[in-house]
This record gives C-alpha cells, structure tokens and sequence, in this order.
C-alpha cells in the first residue's frame, strides 16, 4: 500500500499501485476513461486539458508499446512529452537516480511516468519528488502495474457491467506478474465474485489464501463457468529456468484453446495484457476469435492513461491553490 | 500494380507504388504539393489540417533523413507523430509484425509510413490494417518509394514544365533500385518524350523493354541532349560485390562530371535522391554547381509528403462518411 | 571570438561564443530569461513567439540533459523539435557533414543546436549554414559552452544583484572546461571585480594571465571572501591520466566540504553545472545545503535558452525582412 498517492482530501495525486484505493475511485478513473474514450473516436483526437504541462516517460525498462500508449495519452491531452531512456543518459555519467530526478522536477516538469526493472521504484520517487510532480507507475518488477489492471477493469465493465456477479479468472505465470498483482486488487475492489487464479504450482505465490482468489493447478476445473479469461504472458527466461516445462507442456496444460475456452461461459471474454505468444499461453483461433477483446484493451489502455494523467495533474494543481 | 491504394471513387486512400496510378492523380499530387509549397516559406510553417491525427514512422530499415522528412511533413500539418524503430520493439519480444501492428491501430493510429528492407513490405501491411489506417510507403527493398518518385517529378515540372517535351537520363544502379523504378513509372505515366537508362550491363535490369525505356551502357551517348539527369546512389555493398567494378573505374565510366555534362542540354538539370557520395557517382563541381537541383528536391520533398498525408486521410475520412 | 554572430545591427543571429558580445548584450539576454522566467511558472508554460518553427537538435556527442533542456526550451516556445543524433544517422552513409546540414537547411529548418566534441564545430557550422538558420552552440569540444554560462550569470544576478561588487572563484578542471572559459569570459564582460580559478597546476590553462584571473593553487586562500563558488565537474576520464591524482586525493585538496566554504562570505552561492560527482568535487552535505543553487541553475537554463532562441530567430527574421 502506498502512503502518498492521494491528497489529504482524497484525490489521486500519484498512481503508483491498486493496493490501498476504494471503490468510488477505481469507478471514478473508469468513468473519466469513459468520456475520454469519446474523444479517441473523433476527427480531432485532442483536448487542451494537459496544455503547456511536461510529462517524461522515464523508462529505465525498456517498454515501447507502454512507452507510445502514455506518449499518445499524453499527447492528445496536448501536453508536451519528453522520452527518456534513463540507461543511456546521466546515470551512466555517474549520477545517482535522485539527482537526475532533482534535475527534471527543476525542469518545471509536471509528471513522471516510470518504468523500472524494480519492484518499489516508482514508489521510491514518489516519496522523493517535489509537490509539483506527480508519479505514474508504469510497471515495477514484479510488483504493480496498476494502469494495465484498470483498463482490464474497463474493458470488463464494458463487457459484463455488474462486477459483484462475476468470476474472473487470471491464468499464467501469477508469481512473477506485477499484471496479475494489480488485477487480483482491482478485481477485489470492485467486489469481484469469484476470482481465481490457474497455473503451475511452481509459479503459483505461496500467498494466494491471503489475496483472497481461489487457486487451480488443473485449467479445465478452473475455467468451469468464467465470466472473464486473464491469459497473462509466459516470460521467455521464465521458459529456460527450472520453474516450467517446455513452452510445448505448458501449452498443453495451462495454453488457452477453443476446447479449453467452451469450458467458460458462452458469452465469456478472453483478455491478455500482451504482447502473446501465439501457441504459447494462448491459440491464434482464441486469440483472433470472436471472445478475444485483447485489441479492445490496447484502446482502452488510451483513455485509462489520459483519465489517470489528468486527475493526478487536477488533483495536483488544486493542492497547491489550497497551500497557496 | 496495388489493388487497393485507391478507394471505389478513385482517391488515394494508401501511397503504396506509382504503378497503376493514372496522369491527373498525379498531377493533383503535384498541385497540392504546390500549395503546401508556399507555406513552408512562411513565418508560421504549420496548417491544422490534420490536428488531433496520429502517426506512426514505422521504420523497419533505419534512414534518419526519410524519416525526418515525414515527421517533419506531418508536424507542419499538425499531426502527432511517433517514431518508432521496429527492430528495437516489440519484435524482439517475439510478437509477430501483423499482432504489432494491429496494436498500433487499436490505439487509433491514422497512417503508418513504412521503411522496410522487403520488397512488397508496405503492401503487405496495406492489405491487412485496420479500413481507419492509411499506409505510406517510404521505401521497401528494390520495389518502390513513390514520394522520392513524386517529388523529383515535382522538381521537374518546377523547372520544365511540360513532360511530353523532355528527354531524361536515369544513370546508375537501375537493377537495385526502388527509387529507379519509381521514377520510370512516374515519367512513363507523366507522358515524358524519353526515358533513358545508363549503367554498366551488371546492373541494369533484364526487362527493360518492357519498362518502355531506352537503355545506354556509353554515358556520352546516354547524355546527348537531355533534360534531366538523375543520378542514382551508389549502394556501397555493391561495390564489394562482383557486380561493380572499384569505385574509381565507376566513376570513370559513369560518375558525372562537368566534361559529361556537357552533353546534355545547356539548361539540363542535375537531380540525386541523396545522400551523395561525392567523386563516386556525381563530382563534387556538379553536386554544388548551377545545374544541379538536389538541394531543391529535399526542400519539395516535406510539400510532397505533406500532399499525400492531406490526401490520403482526407479520401480515408470522406470514406468512412460514406459508409458511416 | 566569432566574426558571425551578430547581425549588422548588432543583434544576435547565432550564439556561439561569449567572447567578444558586449555586456549590453549578456544583460538584454538575462533580461529576456527574466520574462520566460515566469511563463514557466505559471499552469500553461507556453508561449506561441515560435509556432511553425523548426528546431533541430544536432547532437554528435551525447547529452541527454542538455538536449533535454533545449528541447523543452523549444517547445515551451511552441516551435516543432527533431533531435538528430548524428552518429547514427546519414554520416554513417558516408555523407560529408556539411552535406547533411544543407539538407536539414533544405527542409526549411530555422535553427540548429549544436553539440559537438570538436572545438570550432558550431562556428564552423555557422560560417556554413543558408542565411535563414541560427546556430546555438550547446558545447563545443573545451573551447565553449555559452548558454551554461548565461545561465549562470542569470542564477548569480537572481541572488547577488551588482556584479561589480563580486568576487566569483572558479573551482576544478579549468584546462578542459568550456564551461568555465564561457564562464570566465562572461564574468568578465559583466565587469565582475575579482575573478578567481582554483585547481591544481596540471589542469590550469597556461594563460591565466590574459584571461584576467587571479590563480589559487590552495583552495582554503581562494575560496577567502568570495560571494559566488563555481565548481566544475570532473571528468571521470582525466583521473585515470596522469594529471590528477586519484579523486580520494582530489577530494582532500579541492573538493568543496562545509569547513571550506565556511572560508567563503557567509551568503555566499554554491554553483556546479551537473551532473555532480558527490564525494568527488563537492561533498553531499553542500549540494544538498542552504547555500546551494545547484538545482536552480537547471531551471535557469530554460528560460536562458527560451531567451536566446527566441533573440536570434527574432534578429534572422528582422534581417529577412530587411533583405527581402
């Protein structure tokens, strides 16, 4: 849980993780999302709201779909962007982390959205940044992606609308997923039915009786009757270690299939953060069938940025009218 | 010939090949180009024409100055544009182009320009995006690039007005040549009175005949009496190959240098695609001397680009109305 | 001193060099930061002076921070902004690099910044360029860096009003350092009374003499009563030669703990123009303390480079109208 991402009055000022944040807001973040969606079908695709604000993309994990869908929200917010790939600049001039952020905030930048190899990172800035800048995670280690997690959310209410009916399903590789980590909160939070998790017991967390899902080593027991399918990405040095099987077995078992998918509900949607890997975790049938809303969630992914980035700046510059 | 860069009312919906492309469409691409023309010359370079639209430079093939020349194109116009660099992507993590770039769309992309070191590439990527994306081919493999063509067209008709009248000389690798290709088949469609190819047999192509050109392995009988002299590049892992002889004994036989020159007529001009390698195809004297046009065709190229960007969204938005 | 960079009126049209402008005009330059100075306070931090410009940030050594600044310099001015990292781009083609310019010139480009690790690179390029492009030197090999230096005058004049009255000591890698030539050279133009350089005899230039400066070998009698500390970063790569001692070493003899400074005038400002090398030049515990404007030089850049880019495309465009 976070200690700093909202304001004392209860507004995002950060977006570092799903842990910690009530139900009124996730809804509140869909609902922005909602009217920005709109906006993405128009001629024009821009609004003023972010005009003359600097947003960074820090990425010290190398990510360019995530990189070019915050680049894009940012930009049809009409802000100004400014990547950054943090490897190959002042740190390997020897400068520490801090300083490089000191030297951006200085900038007069307004938000930093970080992407960072380790778990805590974004975190770790948030705590450390000026009150003019506001921190979006955008993927650390193992441990949160919380953006990814509500534009499944989105995408589900799209599809489903009513979460406390439902049972949702996340199968993969759940130790390893900041993806799945995010999910299992927001899906909570929103008072999600049944969740419950599939995989290896290998690559199972030994935690799960405490996030509250219901844990399947057998695919088939596990799909019976699902609202809603979460394939996640099989990481391929996950493949070469002593964790799995081959990609083969693992395809076999825990791979989504047009049989193992008619388990699930009729109407059940199939959802994957992406990129998949065809034959792998998931069959092209499934992936390109008429379930699949795997596209719709790239969309999605859009307008959940552009509502996350323009309440963390609107929460941001009513604070400091407040403390002014 | 592509089947499908035109819409059912014959407007250029993608930019994929000259071939196939009727006289007026490619005078209209001309006439816009004109008009963008007088606005580059302006305090203020920029039209709104295609505010809130998204762009992707998809470059499979690394080329900095095509890609600066559209990015610049579509900035003037008021488009967003994202550069991204495919081999460093999503690729490397083993997602197919196809899944890549329906990602792309998803995100409400309007026009992908491609460089790709495969013949056929951009028409491959034409035939399966999305109806609301338009494709530009910024050169693929030995097959095509139609701005380079259209705006040594463009260059042209600035300085000689009427094809019908004109004599032109294409001297180089006409074998490995998209840009050569291209041009034949603008000057063939434009009506030019004569098209002539000169190269050393090695690099010449087999069906020149049927290209409907006149084929010179002597430069001086090539030159006599032309127009326009199009230099070509001379790709220098072809000169490590068996095909070429050494730089200095191509030069000799087919670099251009004023003594040669002579041959054209008086008012000929001097066009190269670029980038130049200087005392290899063309001397030093003639690159930077008063026939020479080179410098000019960089300049039209951004008009150029600007007309078939303005083009194509604007047939692909009037098509949507229509099936809207 | 640069023969060029003024127009026949006297205003700027490049800026390259602070050697040889007259302190009028280093004030009218800090003047005109003082104006973007509050833009970039304020919620929307743009200004329309340079819509429709083009902006080229030609970067043939590496320097993300700095590119950094002058890109959101450019864009706080609404111009369009392509960073060219050259290294990778036509001249690995085997393009001259004037070819290169005079391409970018063609693309009706309006300004080049200039990064380069050769001495003259940014002069030479403006002797070269077409009459409509301004050059900004943004560090040329040891011989300048111009808009550091006003930079730093500008963060000086903030805290310490008449220059007259000051005395500024310079500390570290005077030799090597195109910062502090600018520097010194500015100071001086600035009327500064006493201008100090302190370092070890191997990295003072020969020609302390002409540069008007007094020389301190012992940094506890240079630092006595100064009002400004300037320290210089340094390069990791000199202290693998001969000239210096191991950094431990360099640290106990010049680096800048709080008992030195305390040898200092009790108000006096700490400077440094990142990155820091703590531990090395400077101990933490003054970078990070109350006499430190380390942090306020950055955001000073800004508005110096809004300034300055926006006089020399303001001076070109007046001289054009004066020709045409």
């Amino acid at each position: 849980m976070s200690s700093n991402q909202l304001t004392d009055s209860g507004q995002l000022r950060h977006f570092l993780t799903i842990e910690g944040l009530k139900q009124p807001l996730l809804t509140e973040i869909m609902d922005r999302a909602e009217q920005f969606s709109g906006i993405t079908n128009r001629q024009v695709k821009k609004v003023p709201l972010l005009r003359g604000k600097t947003i960074f993309n820090l990425f010290f994990e190398n990510s360019t779909r995530t990189r070019t869908t915050f680049e894009l929200a940012a930009k049809r917010l009409s802000a100004d962007v400014i990547n950054l790939n943090i490897n190959t600049s002042a740190t390997s001039k020897g400068e520490s982390l801090l300083d490089t952020l000191h030297n951006l905030e200085a900038m007069h930048s307004d938000m930093f959205v970080v992407r960072h190899s380790q778990s805590g990172a974004a975190e770790f800035i948030a705590q450390h940044v000026a009150p003019h800048v506001s921190v979006i995670n955008a993927g650390d280690g193992c441990h949160a992606h919380p953006t990814q997690a509500m534009l499944d959310m989105f995408t589900i209410r799209r599809h489903k609308q009513h979460f406390p009916d439902l049972r949702v399903a996340i199968v993969g590789d759940i130790l390893h997923s900041r993806v799945a980590r995010s999910q299992i909160q927001a899906l909570s939070t929103l008072g999600v039915g049944e969740i419950r998790v599939i995989g290896p017991k290998t690559i199972l967390p030994a935690d799960t009786q405490t996030l509250g899902v219901h844990v399947y080593h057998d695919m088939a027991a596990g799909l019976e009757g699902v609202d809603v399918v979460i394939m996640l990405r099989l990481q391929h040095e996950r493949m070469q270690g002593a964790l799995l099987p081959s990609a083969r077995e693992y395809y076999d078992c825990f791979g989504l299939t047009d049989e193992k998918l008619k388990l699930a509900k009729p109407d059940a949607i199939v959802m994957h953060p992406g990129p998949i890997n065809r034959g792998v975790e998931i069959a092209s049938t499934v992936a390109d069938g008429p379930q699949s809303v795997i596209l719709e969630q790239v969309t999605h992914g859009i307008a959940i940025r552009m509502a996350v980035m323009s309440m963390t700046l609107g929460a941001q510059s009513e604070q400091q009218e407040v403390q002014a």
